[in-house]
């Protein structure tokens, strides 16, 4: 399956700053790419590409007053395949996890593992260990949070989220992340696009957040707010949570103008065309 | 100067549990070693080493129900130096900051960058940029928060610190960090040993919190609770905030029985004992 | 001076629930009434006049499912004096001060006195107290808090208020109330018509909040978002805060369809045609 | 039944402060006073005994600096029977609730109505209205939460207690009182004596919280913490919440330095005695 990606953002700068965009496909489905994926940029400045400390492509660049515009389109290659589903993979002891999805269980900004421990196992702990732990945190939060627009908030926690019962996709992930957390199981956030693929279409297009779990020998895909396994998700970012992947950070005063996501199948698109091209 | 280190801590451990140590000093202050530097563990269980996303060296353990002691004694050569104060230094453009110091501008979860952005601006936006304001903030933090055992809170976050004016001396830096991060310098949590070395001791020892910030090429230690430059820190890990670099993290339900730091100047200890010993 | 006030507020009630309004205007300014200040009411339902504890002037009723109207014009006399201002009036003791005002010194749902009490003292402990440390606070908060409709929030207390630096009218009043009661003057919260005489038009009217402290022997205006003495302030209710005086309670779902409020001086119109009509 | 019931309470006052108190049994339980009951104050300064908007005797005094100690001693009347129980008791619809109840359905200090609503409908919404409501919510509370001495934090609010899952008395009252109200059920805050009677002895005496809920035509005694009935509660207040009751109210720094209360059945205490003594 053919997807086409791209996006068109254009934030109003005040004066000169720095800005941070996660704005590429993640480096596992650089592969899949049928066609180049670089950020546009409407000011004439240097961009600085580097990878973060969780492997994401991040580009910096020095914004200059007035408007910023910063777009792409792309073509990506994707199985097709729903979101794996394996109720055997078992959950790791946390002696035997591999090194690098300890920091997986920890607290960060959004997601108080501390605060939020001894509920998780008032709520979880008889449930049987591994995926069907995780579904089960998925199906509470899918059926006890309200998605609502007007509650997005940049400093919702997923404290916040657990007692307003009220958030946005962001939300859902980072209650379920510290669930999954505070039972031992390494969960990380991810952004990303995705579609409405084999669903009825759901309004203008956003990025999405989802989030992964480690279990068995890898990281799994889990969706606390569509709580179904998906088509087409194409992941740009992991973190420990939404304070990581921003997708655009400025360091300044700046106005989002206009934001457009584009995430679809590309049904009728012929190669031969492409090619041509 | 020759300063001996060590620890003994005890816990009671409820049932078989992974626990994570970070008590080894840190690998930037191994060449300064005059022993080994090494964990006495009184359970016979393997222990895993390895070093987490930060560069800290870890120990991972698979604990057993009944008291578990974490001990060690070692002996550093230490420059008898304060700490370096340069009052020149200057703050780096974010846009041109070394990428792997870009991770400490960000939130963490004791850290809200995103919920005292606005009062950062409003208290320090006037002043110099660089080590000015980092002693500004270090300024404000000491003369506004008292010390207080009572206030320790495991949830104790710096916008908890910033409100109540009470805290410990990890709750003194978490604010002082939140606070340069705000205003765009790096700032990361330090933890290791503090002796009296040139103060009146201080009744029984702990391990220490300090921080660090990234000014011109290098990163600078500051500790908004003493406040004045110190001679004899030896750092053991840094993070981005105490969630990160936690002495000992149980994956379970455990008790602290004992806890004893030693940091002391060895004045007196003729090498040649050493030597012969 | 003669101020027509008027509202006209449309609910839309999702099932059969109470309704409890504050829309009189209060009990002390009833003999300045020039018109009867009665609540129309779209739905042919009993109504339920009461006093609360506050003495505010309450309406209960019975609203049907389908929209719920309520509206009212009516015109009062007023002084046309700005708000007093008495730099002599004293702070009284606590040992000293009638009973009455005392449950104005506690903490309440939107003040936290009890976590903003060491930061009062800090930041105004030193100031000459009574009016002085008053207006000091209001100046602080005028001037460190930005006003912004987009950060309204419910649930947002003062402690909210102090961290965020953002809020509207009633925000800016439960900060400035609760550094008031911090440092031992009673304070109490304050909602009503506020017009914009005497200064260029601001907008569409809302209802208005403002604060009362007590000094010397009585209650005072002040407001700590306007911070300037006003003409044509009238009152509706008071209370600890705004969880006291909710111009509309709604025991179930309902959502505000329409709002309107008029508070205009009456420039020209005749006593004559009044005494006619 | 005959209870013994005192305290010696003995406070350290840094400097010339008000203190006011709720050191006297509720008025209504005056008629079944055996001997009088009197605050004994160790200063000779004067008192002023007044009712506060609750209808709380309370008593102010200018305390001077150095220790304050105050002290009572008096025997009551009790029924001996254990706190009523009537689950047919009905839950009386909004509109029609005694006027002074409805203050009672309201958000305060720590019970945040507002925050807690949409989850208290989540889990409740579906029980029977009335006493099965406030039983299931007491049982719910009761055996999520755990009672921990070291939890005990004079800011503690409902909305922590939830999601800490730890607390102390008050603690587990302040949940129950804001999930009710959240239902509409009239919750309030009571404060007072409660003994072993008919329970193993548990430890020293404290003054213990309970709360009280409105249904059919009276106020009705709960205990989230205890939820069992039980013999010998003797009601010193009742308010919102913890905030409206304080047993003392320091208006300066004051330290605690003992602590003493009695609650005892006088099982022996023949009349004759006392009589004659």
């Amino acid at each position: 399956m053919l997807i086409r990606l791209g996006y068109d953002i254009e934030l109003e700068i005040s004066q000169q700053m720095a800005v941070v965009a996660v704005l590429n496909i993640h480096p596992s489905r650089i592969a899949d790419l049928v066609e180049p994926d670089e950020i546009q940029i409407s000011q004439p400045v240097p961009r600085d590409e580097f990878f973060d400390s969780f492997g994401n492509k991040c580009t910096r660049l020095l914004a200059q007053p007035g408007p910023l515009r910063l777009w792409s389109s792309t073509l990506i290659e994707d199985s097709g395949e729903p979101d794996a589903v394996d109720w055997k993979a078992p959950q790791i002891p946390v002696h035997k996890l591999p090194h690098d999805t300890l920091r997986f269980l920890l607290a960060s900004r959004y997601c108080e593992v501390d605060r939020l421990s001894t509920l998780a196992w008032q709520m979880f702990g008889n449930t049987a260990s591994g995926w069907p732990t995780v579904q089960a945190i998925c199906d509470w939060v899918q059926g006890h949070i309200a998605f609502d627009y007007n509650c997005a908030h940049p400093s919702k926690s997923a404290l916040d989220v657990y007692t307003e019962r009220k958030g946005v996709c962001r939300d859902f992930q980072h209650l379920a992340i510290t669930l999954c957390r505070a039972l031992h199981i390494p969960a990380r956030y991810a952004t990303g696009y995705l579609g409405d693929i084999g669903f009825p279409p759901a309004g203008p297009m956003d990025f999405s957040a989802w989030f992964e779990v480690y279990l068995g020998n890898r990281w799994w895909t889990f969706d606390a707010r569509n709580n179904t396994p998906r088509i087409g998700r194409v992941l740009m970012a992991t973190g420990r949570d939404a304070a990581d992947v921003a997708i655009t950070t400025s360091f300044g005063t700046s106005w989002l103008r206009n934001f457009l996501v584009v995430t679809d199948e590309v049904v009728a698109e012929p190669l031969l065309v492409r090619g041509a091209a």
